[in-house]
């Protein structure tokens, strides 16, 4: 349990419960409905920290500023903390607390697994761990970053929707919203890995580089990489032409993730 | 995939699997939805052996006969595998094949995540990695024990009952069955740590005695301790006195893990 909080509980920018709470707004999700899980989703990207830091994995010493799990605690205690992390979040997307509706409760699971599985957040892991020994192009890159980090920051959007039963059209428009806005952050992140500060930025830099992987910046180079997460972030906020003002929080996170220096 | 694969169709004994089905026969369940059900308890137990088996775990480079997951593909695959079965196993669950009321499919995901957390499978696995730094007593390994193994059993029955929408009273029973199914299982399991042949056994033994952890054994000796978990199978069997002849293949069960070799 100290192992849980210290890693779920070290801070971190909260995009994704951002998107989750500001994306329920559109469709007056109740703020019960959407704290809970807008939880579950940190959980699951803070177990998908813990156990990509391991040795096995990256093998980061710094995260958020402080020593990783691992360093703090021990190998074994991270792994059963990420997996531990990884039940509770269905544990609480499940609960009746989440939905009056169990379809609803369901769909959410049935949608989180898909996120984290296999074709989602442990594939991109996967191809990422591969990549350093294989010389990817734009479109595999692409492909990774999306399974890797693009589906847990589409299912914070999506899972709005499912709670709000939105419309198949406002759906559709969150998913490509998340989708572009999940690229340009993922490029900003690469620039961060090659210009940041490590104290601001409050990880190790310069990994991929000294991993030798191909990168956004490997095959862009900085300028055009850095104009590429401006045109997706500018892309992003179209597809919310639908919305109101309520969801002005998501376009101003577009803009957010592409000028943040951590 | 490969190593989800590997892991998770290498044989082993599926009694968690083979509990889920017969016990969903007391109540009429679709063969459909049993297996469904069956199958993800599967992919959470493999899950566990895959974790449990990783050099900053229990270490163990032999499973089932062959190589553990680790061993034949790398430590980072293995944590990548586990976690994709873990995310499986509750996509599985919550998908509308599993059961064509949505309340069940939550309860069901709601159980096997608590089964699967913090305190069930993961906190009994923690407690079993500091056992070896302490000297637990018999009612500390019991407890251990019941989260660490008898979680899951208990989820393999009750997840029928609740696939059945079965009485309180028939849940319950269900549940003592399990319970001291768990234990006897977990007493034979230390005694072929003891006494087992490794060819037969297909894993490593003596590994609780050379890691200088209390057991069953250690604490009752094999003579009581072969007893008990006779009696345990006993008791067990006793608690499906309410059933018809239908439960006979658990009472058959019972009598196996008491007396099987490996």
């Amino acid at each position: 349990m100290e192992a849980i909080r210290y890693s779920a509980l070290s801070g971190g920018k909260r995009i994704r419960p951002f998107l989750v709470t500001y994306s329920s707004t559109l469709f007056g999700v109740s703020r019960s409905y959407a704290m809970r899980v807008a939880a579950a989703v940190e959980m699951v990207h803070c177990y998908s920290l813990i156990h990509d830091d391991l040795p096995a994995m990256d093998d980061d010493d710094l995260r958020r500023g402080v020593p990783t799990c691992h360093v703090k605690f021990d190998e074994a205690t991270a792994i059963l903390a990420g997996d531990a992390l990884l039940a509770r979040s269905f544990e609480v997307l499940a609960d009746p607390a989440t939905h009056s509706d169990p379809r609803v409760r369901s769909d959410l699971v049935v949608e989180l697994a898909r996120a984290a599985g296999g074709d989602g957040m442990v594939g991109g892991q996967m191809l990422d761990l591969l990549a350093a020994e294989s010389s990817l192009q734009m479109a595999e890159i692409t492909r990774m970053q999306r399974m890797k980090t693009g589906a847990l920051i589409a299912f914070s959007c999506e899972s709005a929707a499912l709670l709000g039963k939105a419309s198949d059209s406002a759906r559709h428009a969150l998913r490509a919203y998340a989708h572009d806005l999940g690229l340009a952050f993922q490029i900003a992140d690469d620039l961060l890995d090659v210009e940041g500060d490590p104290d601001v930025v409050g990880k190790r830099t310069q990994k991929d580089e000294n991993a030798g992987k191909a990168t956004f910046i490997s095959l862009l180079g900085t300028d055009r990489a850095r104009s590429q997460s401006q045109m997706l972030a500018h892309q992003a906020v179209q597809h919310l032409d639908m919305f109101p003002d309520t969801a002005d929080p998501l376009r101003a996170l577009a803009e957010y993730v592409v000028n943040r220096n951590n």
